[in-house]
């Protein structure tokens, strides 16, 4: 790695690289972008021993420098996830492509005709951690939605990301794309990031894919647009007009499926009037497998074996067989307990009675608002997305599981015939 | 006007209320936005005599203060402004409620139905100058689309501001809703705008309308996302297949309909093919109009009363009966020079031949883009919205004319029957 002295000059050059490149691919056929992300798939198979010695140095070095035993797990390449990765190319290559889709076109009284056209952001900036695979996925994500891509994986995979991205760049060429179209820094100096969040003139979104601390430094740091996703507490609530089975089925499913993801349940509200009968055979679902449980008062005395979940625990997301419970008194309590204490990504109302139903989806101020589902569900595959590029806990432009669209968006097309306004 | 010792403190308690009172516009049924609307429409005829008595007052100051006669008359409100306001916030109400719409329901494999519902994006800071129908206006648009604002006007506006929003304060309080859904910023301290920009906890959004400097320096500043609106260097592009009557008439309205506009015609771009015989034709008009042309090489060698454009002009608003004028080989050169000087507002092309006008339509990546029509239709009138808080020029979010969907987002619904992932 050739070691770079300015790196703001470094990264300005990335940054008007980027920008020309941005021009390239926004007028791209879907067919020379459909090539290269099938080419990107090819080479990434034939270099599968080339990526997996960059990737064997990477994790030598990682151990010497005592990396825990999580982290090396996501930095690991294998064989399979090598082929993973190519399929993974492959699948972007088969998803419909969004750019230039016109909608809602309608003539107006002066004989204009209004639509909107989707369009590509320009030049995206993707910061992730250890996973190598991630310069694959976001290079084809950033390069299907007619974007150019910036990307910055963590210094642990630099070996790997860099092999990847000589990958990518020969599907890019292959298909008569710049091969700027996707830059993988090749510094591991954090002046880089902060050069690529302040860079608005070359750097239309930053989208972050990591651990919370991350994702709040990039978020206060940032003089560019950020898709950010900061935690998952997402709650499930037990109506008094839940159906029982429904209620044990789906806190089960959000809770126990998996216990590392977002869209997992922290947080089970069950309304008082059901509180007596369903809480006891909820718990003993959980207990019987390992759930550890944490309640308020009334849970407590529901469930003497519960420990007592403090203030904290509301706002948690414990990514492990923990849950916290607390009784409501019904709907209203439910809304306003989540809206105080969720990271607004995903919750779920159990319910057989309409107007609760209802009230939970338009009053829940989460990007996944669901009846009788389980939260798991919130993710871009599920969804039909066909792909995604992260989950947005943002309000603004992108909520909830970002797919093409997401990296996307749309500008006002007017088709006239010499109208002019009086 | 009572002194107020800590701004950092009295932002914060507006900024909790906000969030407070956004859960009930967010909430709140179409029916009780409407009659609040009216009823702050009804008190604002009523307060006529107050509300120009207040803006006499604040017009008096300005006087003091030596303000510029420009600004004086956008200070300035009249029986028929105040009517204007009142007649504004009628429209508000007659448009269509966009909160709690449904769409995109598909099913998916697994069972569950997933689409998006259009949400309220929650507390929206409107930031303006010296205008004070603003605050009706900005007032109307929030809660029409279930959010909660506060609003910070024009230092040299503050009694009439005050004004007003006792006016759409009763009307909130007739139909029931939160006074403190909108609020307006009671100070003229200008570190009450550094508070309310860098309050994520409170803000949502950030929407500034006024001249470029006081937008920057907030993009600058925030840590909240800004709605901006830089400026308008709008093209026209008459191209070689252009229909020569077309060309003159869209020229003409795009330039000299009104000069002062962000959408009105900064620069002409002109094909060589057509430059010999249309430029000349052009030039006569726009001369008999009192528009003075800043030409190319190429423009003057046609025009020998044209000034000479340097590369300043190019990126120029004028706002004023001035034009830049330049002669491109074709298409491709139009383009170029487009995406490469204009604030991505709007642009058009004027062309018969159906590529040239797909390929225009595609690759100018500015928000409004028009074929054969004036770029001043970018309005959200002209667009059908209805109203309008502003134009983005921005690509995340909104871009172009922002309505009432603008100052909303879309989140997830998941509709099911007792599903779980396997």
């Amino acid at each position: 790695m050739k070691p770079i002295d300015d790196i703001t000059a470094y990264m300005e050059n990335l940054g008007r690289a980027a920008r020309a490149a941005s021009r390239l691919t926004a007028a791209a056929s879907t067919a020379a972008k459909n090539a290269a992300l099938l080419e990107m798939a090819r080479q990434i198979r034939a270099q599968q021993d080339a990526l997996l010695a960059a990737n064997a140095a990477d994790l030598a070095e990682a151990r010497t420098n005592g990396l825990d035993a999580a982290l090396i797990d996501r930095l690991t390449l294998t064989a399979k996830s090598v082929e993973a990765m190519a399929q993974g190319l492959e699948q972007v290559a088969q998803l419909p492509d969004p750019v230039g889709e016109i909608t809602d076109l309608k003539r107006r009284p002066s004989g204009i005709q209004v639509g909107k056209m989707r369009v590509p952001l320009g030049v995206i900036g993707i910061i992730y951690e250890a996973r190598p695979n991630v310069t694959a996925d976001a290079a084809a994500l950033c390069l299907k939605s007619g974007n150019a891509a910036i990307l910055r994986g963590g210094k642990e995979a630099l070996r790997a990301n860099q092999a990847i991205a000589a990958c990518v760049r020969t599907g890019l060429k292959a298909a008569g794309l710049p091969e700027t179209a996707v830059q993988v820094i090749e510094t591991t100096d954090r002046a880089a990031v902060g050069s690529l969040i302040t860079m608005p003139e070359y750097v239309d979104v930053i989208v972050p894919r990591g651990g919370k601390g991350l994702i709040e430094r990039i978020s206060k740091e940032a003089r560019v647009p950020v898709i950010k996703h900061l935690d998952g507490n997402c709650h499930v609530y037990v109506d008094e007009a839940a159906d029982p089975e429904k209620a044990l089925n789906i806190v089960d499913n959000a809770k126990t499926q998996r216990y590392g993801t977002c869209n997992t349940a922290e947080s089970l509200l069950v309304a008082r009037a059901v509180a007596t009968t369903l809480l006891p055979r909820i718990a003993a679902m959980l207990t019987a497998k390992g759930v550890e449980i944490r309640g308020c008062a009334e849970t407590r005395a529901l469930l003497p074996n519960a420990k007592e979940a403090t203030e904290q625990d509301w706002y948690e997301e414990y990514l492990a067989p923990i849950i916290a419970v607390k009784v409501v008194a019904g709907l209203d309590e439910a809304i306003e307990h989540i809206n105080r204490y969720s990271s607004q990504h995903t919750e779920a109302i159990v319910s057989e009675n309409y107007t609760h139903a209802m009230r939970f989806l338009r009053e829940v101020d989460s990007s996944s608002v669901m009846v009788n589902a389980s939260t798991r569900f919130a993710d871009g595959f599920e969804y039909g997305l066909g792909a995604e590029i992260g989950i947005s806990t943002d309000k603004i432009h992108a909520r909830g599981p970002v797919g093409l669209d997401g990296l996307t968006s749309q500008k006002w097309i007017v088709l006239g015939n010499g109208e002019v306004r009086s």
